[in-house]
């Protein structure tokens, strides 16, 4: 961490914030210029928090160096972590390939999804049984309707659970049912669900949030893994901007970034990204060349009548070829489907 | 709603998505071009979810036309709505002053700088008991112990109380203790929190979340309407941009905007909208002149030792001589502090 | 300048490091920390190029301290710049009111336009010869043409003209035939053009990019002024963001970071910021409260035929009304119009 | 184009507005609803200027339907144009690999890093001469030295050149000694310059602005195309947005959309777009598998004293082993380098 003085800080004016720092235990060097006084912060920074030095008003400016995350920081973990599901692991030479419907429609719909896609090659089921809509009078998903047929699709392929929590309520029912607990866009910086996620050992897919650095999304993170939890996969699912041709901007470069910060795997959701069925082939691709550990892709075997999201879902059979091509390309770069 | 078809749609594919949306409940019109084919929807469109539309691979875009919020709309409630909190009213021709420190800190701490504030013209008492921050290892509030002392610093100014809730699991203790919940910018679409906020009768200051749209924004305070509570205060608080000189930027034209879309009232807090104490001041008397309906605003008696943002909060003698001059303002522009 | 050197960067190399910026004319001072090497650069580094540093391989990231702007920056040139224009002054208490059609289109509209403006207390009069279109199939102006019949408003007038160039060619006409030189939002980086117009003596009024940082803005106000003309006016005119119910996001809060940053004088358009011409006058008013130098208008006697931007013009009437109102904030806060 | 007018427009005004669109050539086909009046455009409404309908006051606001692109259009070019420079193709199977320095800076190097990429399976040349640099004070290019060094390198080699312009005065000497002529982000809308562009019949590498949407960037190729010249490469390097951790935000899913929306070919400069050089390689992967025509990529003999942007610069070395790699993603998506 480096402090910047206001110029014309006196001595006696530096010498009661070298005190004032040094209390928070880290040892103080100062580098003294005509326009410039720094001081550089030597020890364990991370849990200080920079608003309290910024706020005198002799500080120009706080600069963090040192990353302010550690259990999610790659520097004090360089092994990759992988996370195992059942079995199934997230993070290794193989990628996580999580397919399913935006949302649990009925039995039929649901397991006749989970087995085509199981026979394309994922090894995970989506489906959402609480949908965080932005408009209260659009479907709001079967709730607890839908992760019974969630259950009932794993009974019959096997496939692990992946579903969307958007309540602290729901976690003891969800750390019962759900294979992977899913944090929402929108929920990326719900604290207080974070914290609560963070007393299980249940693995966490935390989507990066619409406008969140890179960062915050590591921080939300380490809120979850300072309560315990270390199970976490990232997901990154587009950002907003200022482009209006896709609903959101898919940052794929989140990935090379996150893989030199952090040592948690990283997925890609190509569906959200763009919200356009037929950019969810070319993504995925995209996402597989620049080494992503998985993809989350929207699958529905009637898209013009699904109940959300019908316009980003692909069909299984299209989803089946676009498993064989991205295998060639995870060939390609050394991986496998 | 206006519904854009694919080129070389043919007419009985025009008419089978035409009986699909009419089966919604409401008329179809045709326009078609040899370039262009559209339908225009005629009726409430409210409660049609525009992605079960697009879903259709005949579709190529979907737009709207009236604003998918209801109860928030101006148009069907074209006097400005005034929300009275114990007598103290939001939305008149009197400004709404809110202020207090960013975090509650000690009963002497909560209750002096109510009572300065109190006599430069503040009519609400800010201060935050649950803090959410970036950092799981940052200061997070006194939590309970905070509430408390707002409770008593009420008790000596008679201020009615402004704080964040973090937790559906503390309502309860809100809707007793408090007399403005305010719903955070991280939280805007926590739409399981805005559910339950729904049920109660308290006023919810609604802040904008850092990328929300004005329109996502409204369609947050219509969850809550729906589920039956009309008290709804909105807080523009800066929106992430590009620009890394101030934390946020301002959006001021969101008032304006909300003026025109609703009748709900809205203030402004220049304190998080860019992080520096000393552009309060000038982005506050914009506010004004701008026609919001409120200011709230970070005051401390000693910022450089505050236990949070203590870099974005003012002294309460310079609150005094802002209030002022603020005064000076609302008079130009017909209304009063 | 901070440049942060990679852990485990070796002392030899910390000295190749150190040598070679101190080649560039500065001293380098090291702190160096257990997860934590830094160089403290002191002396003049407004001429060293970061990315000639961050290109070792050895080196994290570089950080400003100093700002990189020297001629524009208010460190060394503390009293606000005042711009004479013919004898109308730009900066200083009186506030700069330039208005009139965003193209002119015939000699009796601009003339007519700049006689009503005039009266109601504009003292610049702007209109576009040569406008920017983003579509080449949009009308561009009436060019030479344009020019031409800006001179006779001006003689019939006597208010100064303020135009944009699209072109360096044109700078000799310019220079003699307009009184300020407006470089566009989408020329703010044409570095070529910017250092042409440093070789003259013109007012240059210089808008801001639509997604350019205060810092770059300054960047390009010292391009103009290292080529020896410092009379420069900056103009904020909304900038790119997310949102889209306006055009465009005003950035007002530039206002009293541009004071803080530099001396040169910084007027606001709120005509290009939203693209509505409702929301002018409430932009207007902010802009003034927050301490804005002038405000550039968009006025048209018959916006619903306008050749281009009638949406966001307003009529000759509403200014004149808007000034009586504006005269009443600038008051308030002891400046005048 | 779609015209949305105002709730109470009456039929007399609806009929006014109407006989007025007509007039510029297209045929109206009104939808009238309780809450909606729209006005549906049917003919040829890409020379429309859609400010001149929204100035009137009934109209609430006008929403494109058909690109407002032509000649960049697909719809009625519906073949990939290849554009073939001195018997390169850029647009077809065979992938475009353009390598070289940031600048050129010497005979020596800019031949042997030519020499070098040759080798590794690169088809063009790059090299600034003249550079647009943020700062006045920063290298600004050797210029027409610069030129001649290319030739040099070109004479050696025999790979085209591809090197920016920033001035209309250099067209000329550029039409002469360079293959391709790069248009650079921040002259995306210099329009002037682009119209001086359409004159000629040369190749126009035209970068995506900072801040352009897709739509803007086609319309800036509509311009040049406009004035004759379809030789047109367009080029993504990166958008501007909140994330700081990389310089730019690259936006790969311009790939498909272009590929959509246009005929003309598509590149990417994974250098520029986050500032970093070990994210080349991945991002560079991620740009072959999404289907990219070609690639743009840095390369210096000596990042750590290149004269520019050395930190985002790879060494000859490298990029050899990258283009080795990138041919097995090419094969498995079936093109080739």
């Amino acid at each position: 961490m480096i402090v910047i003085l206001k110029q014309g800080t006196t001595q006696k004016e530096i010498d009661n914030i070298t005190d004032a720092i040094e209390k928070k235990g880290v040892k103080v060097n100062p580098v003294i210029g005509k326009e410039l006084i720094i001081l550089g912060l030597v020890g364990d920074t991370s849990k200080i928090d920079h608003t309290q030095i910024e706020a005198n008003r002799n500080v120009e400016k706080v600069m963090h160096v040192a990353e302010p995350f550690k259990k999610a920081n790659r520097m004090f973990h360089p092994e990759p972590s992988i996370i195992d599901v059942n079995g199934n692991k997230i993070g290794g030479n193989k990628i996580a390939m999580i397919a399913g419907p935006c949302s649990v429609e009925s039995e039929e719909q649901i397991t006749s999804i989970a087995e085509d896609v199981k026979k394309s090659g994922a090894n995970f089921l989506r489906g959402g049984a609480f949908k965080p809509r932005t408009s209260p009078y659009a479907f709001q998903g079967l709730k607890y309707e839908g992760l019974e047929l969630l259950k009932k699709a794993k009974e019959k392929t096997g496939l692990p659970i992946v579903t969307e929590i958007m309540s602290p309520y729901d976690i003891d029912k969800f750390v019962e049912d759900v294979d992977v607990i899913q944090v929402g866009a929108r929920n990326m910086q719900n604290f207080d669900l974070l914290k609560e996620l963070g007393k299980t050992n249940k693995t966490i897919l935390l989507k990066r949030g619409l406008s969140a650095t890179i960062e915050e999304w590591l921080m939300s993170a380490e809120y979850i893994m300072a309560g315990g939890n270390e199970n976490i996969v990232l997901c990154e699912r587009g950002i907003r901007t200022f482009e209006t041709y896709t609903r959101n901007t898919l940052d794929l470069s989140a990935v090379p970034a996150i893989k030199k910060l952090s040592h948690l795997p990283i997925i890609i959701d190509p569906s959200h990204a763009t919200g356009k069925w037929w950019m969810v082939d070319p993504l995925a691709k995209a996402a597989i060349a620049i080494g992503a550990d998985g993809l989350i892709i929207e699958v529905h075997n009637d898209p013009a009548n699904a109940l959300c999201d019908g316009q980003q879902s692909i069909k299984p059979s299209v989803y089946n070829n676009l498993v064989t091509e991205l295998r060639l390309i995870a060939k390609a770069i050394g991986r496998e489907i």
